[in-house]
């Protein structure tokens, strides 16, 4: 079982709760997947009010717009944890996330989760979520903020004959 | 090397044997491939008789239909498992398998992998594999089962002002 | 902290050091990302000259080509890593790399990376990079060389009624 002092299976028990995160919501499991959250957290998927959420509950009432989406598959990969102490933790993961409307139309996001979790009574628990994303199709709508990107320096040109 | 005691030896043993499934399928290294289930397994994904194989053997046979494809590419993520005593464990994982037709149609599915496994005599094996999908795109036919995914409450109403 | 002994810890530095590469890459932080191979690397995506580095330095001003796209998304997944020894491995990862053009035209390659890396002063390092791709899609016109895969036996014959 978890000992917070044990920094590779804490590591294991944060990316089973990233992961798990996924099920739960391409399941709709919503009460299962606030559980992953702490009672206070705070869940920031973009500027729209919409997307946010204080709160476990108010997170799992938040999430039922997925239900607009007659599936979804959210794949996750890159899971990078930092411990700021023995019950502090910070984490980045990439998700691909697709989306399938009612009318069959799809959508896909790029998407990055960027975490604070705490290791409270019971375990591990996300206690502050935010979203950004490297990019999208065209079918993805949603206001998620852009995931930060260096501008090339002055002068630069691109090479030619690569994409041919 | 692996003692079936540990389980953290054990889960990483378990994530190589299912990511190798995917290395050795889009190799087409069948033999391979099947040495990483037990003799007597049952594979089973979809109710298609053609999708079901029960033993190595058969599943070496019957996995030479991917060979219809010219090139895949199968993606694993949000591998979970969990260990029914010292030598049983179960597993999901995400797949995000591409496939590219002789034509250059493609095909992608959102697919879940769901395994029994047992520690025999050299190590880890699969002995049962299920499998089921979130979704797929509009060139994927197979006749893979839908995973599971709850139903609204009735009287949901879909956000507005989220998609555009 | 690593220790090269300890295969597990090593293994999660490998792992990091790999994800690192595709955040770094995301972002163009381009010094950061060349800090994770070794001064004296060798990077091969391709045959094509301009696909090829020797050096840090020259990786790190190879790698400036990424910004002629405006976008991109590289999600790493089925990471196998293999020692050669306390301070010598090799690893195998598959990369879901997405890329939007400044026009709005996208590319996507399902590519593998082959790496060597070295336990050194400071941790593991990459030493050689190479890659190849499983396939990708008709967006994607870079060269780099098709993953190894067997041919069918001859006389095989696609099963019927699979795709529909």
């Amino acid at each position: 079982m978890a000992e917070a002092s044990n920094g590779h299976v804490d590591q294991r028990e944060i990316e089973n709760l990233l992961i798990d995160y996924c099920r739960y919501l391409d399941r709709m499991e919503l009460g299962k997947l606030a559980a992953l959250f702490s009672e206070d957290c705070r869940v920031i998927y973009g500027p729209d009010p919409k997307l946010i959420a204080n709160g476990r509950l108010a997170l799992e009432a938040s999430l039922s717009r997925m239900w607009r989406w007659r599936r979804t598959a959210h794949h996750l990969s890159n899971i990078r944890v930092w411990f700021d102490g023995a019950d502090q933790a910070r984490s980045e993961s990439y998700v691909h996330a697709w989306h399938e409307g009612t009318g069959g139309n799809t959508a896909i996001v790029y998407g990055r989760y960027l975490d604070q979790l705490s290791y409270l009574n019971n375990g591990w628990k996300i206690t502050e979520r935010r979203m950004d994303m490297n990019g999208c199709d065209r079918g993805f709508k949603v206001p998620i903020p852009k995931a930060p990107r260096r501008e090339p320096p002055s002068g630069w040109l691109p090479p030619q004959g690569l994409d041919r």
